[in-house]
């Protein structure tokens, strides 16, 4: 049997052969994350940015070991099969240590989301009722093998009073625990409580199964990755998980939009950055404008070097263009492609969005109020563009200050997920000997 | 294959026999939902309030028709061995229609919740963004055999801008189906969308099954009911689920308690209606106030014939207790049983409810402030209270004016859920052309 008390992952010197039992390691790790969420509970904002201020100094002041570290990783990489995309993405080097640094300071700058008071007010009778704001306790985080996602993982989820498993990639497991190693360390001496931040020592992919059954234990699980490791936890998870699905976002130019404009904004959402969850993957444009409007916007995607599928009435209108399939509707390209149909009024264009998007981000070009207010309403995306980019769907822009995924589900939190998102609410009510007629 | 658009379950013409396919039947109702779903999202809130008023006064109307589906219903409780309480709950006459009526008057006169801006600024550059409050979109709602219900859930879910798919208890079908009868009539006449409320036209458990299955069409599954119920669809569903488990309520008598206080908070958190949630289960009672509390505590308990199950320490100071066994500290009894416990200290009593509660309601009796403080902190349930009965853990208490249930989750929705907790929100973002950069 595993000892729980001394469970040694956040020091970093767990090694895989140290698990006799990974049913046994993986609860204990949870139970000791759960003792640790009730301490968190009650910490101090003061105490919570200290941490995040310290682990900042710390992880630069240890560079040379996160960097030995991470040429471990490194030199392991071919042995993956990583692309030389996916290994820059691993690389660390003192600016990008600096990065993940600033990261922490800007955390601990944003507003501690916990004790806010939602709402409250007073009964007739003097029962005084507060709606206040708390963690939502132990958050289980999977992710992939981007180093910097480590810290940033446990910045959140301390800052917003939760205790976390991290489960990093293998691909980047000696690196993650050099810098899990200073953020244990300087938990430590800034009073956090132990086991606060907590990285699963083993990359066993078994050991992802064993934490998803404990709902008992974790309040959230949030997978970060493509979407057969979101499908297969949400599958298998008995737990709440927050999932960051594709994103098959549109843009709508309806017949009243300003043509150069929506030339423009279709340029920014397809090209500017194609492999990220807010690009465009699909247009839609209005049948009473598409022979003006969709041969400029053609030419500009050409020029860009974009593949157009498109329907039958679209595909006359551009040079270049080839035959869409059924299956294109709901593609996320995540690269230099994209669908392209005519429709016949904005209702056809939101309920062809509904049938086929992600609830992710989508837009539409108009001049018309009427045509814009309807369009937000109907469709049921975390964010509705009117006559901007949807690249504009992010936690930095919309505020959040910091963000851990952003969710395409509808329960819960919507859109990108920062401190408040891993929050939940208490009711605490205030009597003087009050009972109950 | 069961021909969706014309699917009459809204107006109870659908008999069991008419459905051929099971699967195919209730893939066609959550269809028909979330079709009806994206109108209701775009609906005034005029239209649903006249709606609700209409369908008050319409079952006031319909009194006698109600009354006799209601009679077939009692006719066959002998046959589904209904004991004479729940039979009792079944039956409806002139006085209970009117009850019901008068519930969806109230929820008319509650604020919609759709449409509300939960926040909103402006960016460096001119991009607005809001984040605006929506509803949830289909609800698949499953209850058991009280008629009112049905009305109130179709009254909530609506209001709140969701289409709802109603699931009732077979001992009842006969009577909701009298009263969704009236509810489709008037949501015609009103405007609302066809399929805003399906009552399921057949009591098969396997229905229950494929809807779960419906993660695509569903965006929350709320079930009413026993333990076995709620298991089971959290097992099975493939969408969120708002659950609503026991509700193993403790009252921790602190060291610093007025005693008299204490005395009237236990009898009335644990007698004044023992078969509910938020009833009292469990006593704990700090050490140093154990001798002077406990027996003053046991005598009133005792008089209201109470058996009082006490750990060793409390044991001696009860008169007529008996000794309990570890299961006990997990019981919801739901009548006339309390556990008792001595604990060494807050702490241990905030570490005991965390550990054998149910997260619902809990309770401190003190006159320290920092032991409220502390206390209210420590325990992790949806309502922490201070010198008061956990039976105001409540909609009605809290402002909330109707709910659908009372959430153990901590995810999305905490304790009460009214109208609110069935909406999410989206981000609405308003540019001029805007681009990233």
């Amino acid at each position: 049997m595993f000892a729980a008390p001394t469970m040694p992952s956040t020091t970093g010197k767990t090694s895989i052969s140290d698990i006799h039992d990974l049913t046994d390691y993986c609860h204990a790790t949870a139970e000791n994350a759960r003792k640790a969420s009730y301490a968190l509970a009650t910490l101090d904002a003061a105490v919570k940015n200290r941490w995040l201020r310290e682990s900042a100094a710390g992880l630069i002041a240890n560079t040379s070991e996160i960097i030995a570290a991470n040429q471990i990783d490194l030199d392991a990489a071919p042995n993956y099969g990583l692309s030389e995309a996916a290994i820059d993405r691993l690389r660390l080097d003192a600016g990008r240590i600096e990065s993940i640094a600033a990261a922490l300071e800007e955390i601990a700058m944003l507003p501690d989301p916990v004790g806010e008071v939602i709402e409250g007010h007073t009964r007739p009778g003097g029962l005084q009722i507060l709606k206040r704001r708390v963690p939502l306790g132990v958050v289980f985080f999977i992710y992939e093998s981007r180093p910097n996602v480590t810290a940033d993982a446990a910045g959140i989820c301390v800052k917003s009073g939760n205790a976390v498993i991290l489960r990093g990639g293998k691909e980047a497991i000696h690196s993650s625990r050099a810098i899990v190693d200073v953020l244990a360390k300087c938990a430590l001496e800034c009073g956090l409580p132990e086991n606060a931040v907590q990285l699963v020592a083993t990359t066993d992919r078994a050991a992802v199964g064993e934490f998803l059954k404990l709902s008992k234990l974790i309040d959230v699980t949030i997978p970060r990755g493509g979407e057969g490791l979101i499908r297969r936890v949400a599958n298998e998870a008995t737990m709440p998980v927050i999932k960051h699905f594709d994103g098959n976002c549109h843009v709508y130019v309806d017949m009243f939009a300003d043509i150069e404009m929506a030339v423009d904004i279709i340029e920014n959402a397809k090209c500017q950055r194609m492999g990220v969850c807010n690009a465009c993957e699909s247009l839609l444009v209005h049948e009473a404008i598409a022979e003006t409007a969709l041969p400029k916007i053609a030419a500009r995607l050409k020029k860009n070097q974009i593949e157009m599928r498109a329907d039958e009435r679209a595909l006359p209108l551009i040079d270049g263009g080839i035959k869409a399939e059924p299956a294109d509707w709901s593609m996320e390209y995540l690269g230099p492609t994209i669908s392209i149909a005519v429709v016949d009024s904005l209702e056809a264009a939101a309920e062809h969005i509904n049938r086929y998007g992600s609830k992710h981000t989508d837009a539409i070009v108009t001049n018309d109020l009427k045509a814009a207010e309807l369009f937000t309403q109907m469709v049921d995306s975390s964010a509705v563009m009117v006559n901007a980019s949807t690249r504009f769907n992010d936690g930095g822009v919309f505020g959040l200050g910091a963000e851990i995924g952003i969710s395409t589900d509808k329960f819960h939190a919507r859109g990108p997920c920062g401190l408040r998102e891993l929050t939940t609410y208490k009711y605490i009510v205030r009597g003087d000997g009050h009972i109950r007629s």
